[in-house]
């Protein structure tokens, strides 16, 4: 017998031709090339059976392609499972502009082989698909190009490639422990398949199927789709950029009247004595609360927004300083670095959120997108707006993967803030929060709150909750912020703290009554 | 009794007059300033007891500096202990150059607990040190600025300030687990203290000492010492810049004769059958080698250096196919980013090794230390002659924490680079791998043999052993790298593949004797 790579229906050499060969690879080069110059992530999936050529394509592409602009990513199904946010890592993965991911095993693995195994149902099925696609489409929209090829085998014929390995002393390690089990099962996989391929099959992503019976020819197809399906895109994409350009010539029209403020009594405020007396009771409260989030093994992730000067930084301060350092993670956000910018914009919140500590802060967030980009116009209307739907998304995948997302827009009056900014240029050590975009921002204060009124009304959802907060008076915003984060996860938990921790009136045996607590409260 | 957080003796809220606040907050916002031009990392720890003062220190600098060049660290000790490379975490977590990282747990947290508890004896203790040592070391010479920090608090203060918080229902959840533990034993934390300060107080990074009673004046002292130690420093690297740029006009003399190429055989080929033949066994024989790595819990680093084009892309390629891809990681090492050159040279791999996979390898390495940057002095003399040491150490701990690290130095002769350039440039798909640094780094040939050697000779270690490949004929390269490094897991893991992987002799019955076989192995 013929050694098995030496035989022409095993996949692990390609059988082209010298000349073929020189096409195909010069053809792949130029391609790289032109991803690059184009500057667009490219995202490859190649999905099948062993023995189906997946692994013959990524053999090929790994020895042809230029790897620094290249990723390759195959992931353990358990670690998958591990992660309450499944696609947290695929997010992480995504390609920067310019280079091209390819995917092995992929976000359709684990949905694919529990259905193929009865393990989910129908039902399940699509609700995993419908997350697939939202991705995909949250990328796509940001200019990835997919390719998403599927490599069929019969089971027939992969009953005899998986004999002809393991016969082989060298080659049987590529037999993998649940090929059998899978070749055994190949019409569930075959069924479940067919329902995978039409429901994600995308004008945005669209699958690849590769179904020759010789291996070559299955390569040949793979990597020349490849090529022209990338080609086609990049060229369709430069066409739309040049109309894309005119249609931004023309400006958006008719600023409305923000409503937000409107509920909010932004004359509230503090003495030092009520604040003094309200901060260690809430902090404890607040710690109270977090120690039950820990013990129930969920994790509380929280966006502030808000004016400049609005006292964003001096409530986050209160907040962590009610939790030991290890426990927190605190990330101001500012402009986007260059392998951010090469990245879809929810990029960089994603990799934040790895290694997640009990709380994470970010201080200014993903509503970035709808704010300064929509204000600045470093977004377009359409991807702005597309936004929402966006960020509301992203928000229900970590609320769904044990987290409790809280959102605060912390609100001043533009008198209030004229204020502060006069008192950072005359403070020293103040002077360096200051710059001329401060002012620069100041002076579209109503785009500003019409875009925040938009934000509220489009993302204040069940699952992340806005909450905004009136901060005229700092000590009162600081309070207020932890009170209304305490009472949200008291209802989110369905916890009552104030056994553990009591408020000060009660602490007190027969303290003076408060005036006015109650009607403070009530402020948002 | 009034509440905790308003007496003088609580450590939460720094009790200075106005003035003297405007004060301090201006020096530490200009020495941020300070720090971001002189493009420095300061790394500040904050040991002690709780209300020793390190909270009240932390605190008051997370309010009071600029956060977005600030980083705070903290680490819960199961976490620490889980990693079988203890130094990864803290050299991933140093500040980028112009940052200033808080740790307010460190490295030296888990050896000072478990010497104190008496679970480690002093020799285990100081070879723990030792590490510390190395590691600030190694950052203290490329111009990171520390200010290590120990709070005081006696015995009977610690118990007072306990007993305090833990009457408190809104300060009790400041008391840790093992807080009245740790306060128990103090004298043993005394004495382990002593001993730590001791052999960890260099010249490099200097214990200070905070020992006063009132709690103001701890935090004064502590604020102002940061601000003064570092000026001070940045001033003397300012001055030590100018020095330095006047030695480097004297360059190194005396280019001394290459020893490694002798030992070379430079003609050593291999015909296509006997590469078909011998591919499979040793793709098989390497699975098989990698797999028992992986039932150990242990995990594998290659490294890859040589000229351009010896052909390090094509070993690496047939390397990674013996296994699956979710098992392998290879990174091609290029010019640093903006992000990396702004870390110690060293940071870029650590970071690369975290989520290690079972196979990591490195297209270019560490090396390019005492290689590329020797050459092109991007390094100065002093900086990659002390290199060595500092790669041994780091190769050193990635042994000692579970991995087999191993290095090939891929080499051909100029002559035969001269034909693989030539045919770069004549091949449409080779082109982009040939550039105008290449044939610049070509002139200097001589240069690298010799830096190649002094590499060889002062890095060649027993848990890191080099392997050099003639790799004139590149199927001979590559089989012989694949055996070299197939025989020597089978010496580290003292494992005997043979009996799962008979050689291609063996497995036929009665095959024809291959001729020179063994003479050919020998080339190392």
């Amino acid at each position: 017998m013929k050694h098995l790579s030496e035989q022409d229906d095993i996949e692990f050499e390609a059988k082209f031709s010298g000349k073929e060969e020189a096409q195909i690879r010069t053809r792949l080069i130029a391609l790289q090339e032109k991803i690059r110059e184009a500057n667009i992530p490219v995202i490859v999936l190649l999905c099948g059976v062993n023995g189906s050529g997946k692994n013959a394509a990524l053999g090929t592409l790994r020895d042809w392609l230029d790897q620094r602009q290249l990723g390759l990513h195959a992931y353990e199904r358990q670690n998958v499972q591990k992660d309450p946010v499944e696609f947290r890592r695929y997010w992480c993965d995504t390609p920067i502009n310019g280079n091209m991911g390819i995917f092995v095993s992929s976000w359709y693995s684990d949905p694919m082989v529990l259905h193929a195994y009865g393990k989910i149902d129908d039902d399940e099925l699509y609700k995993r698909l419908d997350e697939c696609n939202i991705f995909e489409k949250t990328l796509a929209e940001s200019d990835a190009v997919f390719c998403k090829f599927w490599f069929y085998k019969n089971k027939s014929d992969q009953e005899a490639f998986l004999r002809a390995l393991d016969d082989d002393t060298y080659e049987k390690w590529r037999v993998m422990p649940d090929d059998w089990k899978n070749c055994c099962m190949a019409e569930k996989f075959e069924a479940t398949t067919k329902k995978i391929i039409r429901y994600t099959d995308k004008e945005y992503a669209p699958w690849i199927e590769i179904e020759s019976e010789d291996f070559t020819e299955r390569l040949r197809t793979a990597l020349n789709t490849l090529c022209s399906r990338v080609e086609t895109r990049i060229e369709a994409m430069n066409k739309k950029k040049e109309k894309k350009a005119e249609e931004e010539k023309n400006p958006p029209p008719s600023p409305k009247k923000p409503h937000f403020v409107k509920t909010l009594n932004m004359e509230a405020s503090l003495s030092k004595e009520d604040y003094l007396e309200q901060l260690p009771y809430l902090r404890a409260r607040l710690n109270a609360l977090l120690m039950e989030v820990k013990k129930r093994n969920k994790k509380v992730i929280l966006a502030f927004e808000g004016p400049d000067a609005s006292g964003k930084g001096g409530v986050i301060s209160r907040l962590a300083s009610s939790i030991f350092i290890r426990d927190c993670n605190i990330f101001p956000i500012a402009a986007p670095t260059k392998e951010e910018i090469n990245h879809n914009y929810l990029w960089r919140f994603w990799t934040r959120l790895t290694d997640q500590k009990l709380l994470t802060v970010f201080d200014r967030t993903w509503y970035g997108r709808v704010l300064v980009e929509r204000i600045e116009h470093f977004a377009t209307e359409k991807e702005w707006k597309r936004a929402y739907e966006e960020i509301n998304h992203f928000e229900k995948q970590l609320a769904d993967g044990r987290n409790i997302v809280v959102k605060f827009l912390l609100y001043i009056t533009k008198d209030e803030q004229m204020v502060r900014f006069k008192a950072r240029e005359e403070t020293d050590y103040k002077k360096w929060k200051i710059g001329s975009e401060d002012w620069r921002n100041r002076e579209k204060w109503e785009q500003y709150d019409e875009a925040f009124d938009d934000m509220l009304e489009k993302t204040n959802t069940k699952y992340a909750p806005w909450f905004v907060v009136a901060d005229n008076n700092k000590k009162y915003g600081r309070l207020q912020t932890m009170r209304l984060l305490c009472e949200h996860l008291e209802k989110v938990l369905d916890y009552d703290s104030s056994d553990l921790i009591p408020p000060p009136e009660e602490k007190k045996s027969g303290s003076k009554p408060k005036k006015n607590k109650k009607k403070k409260k009530k402020n948002t």
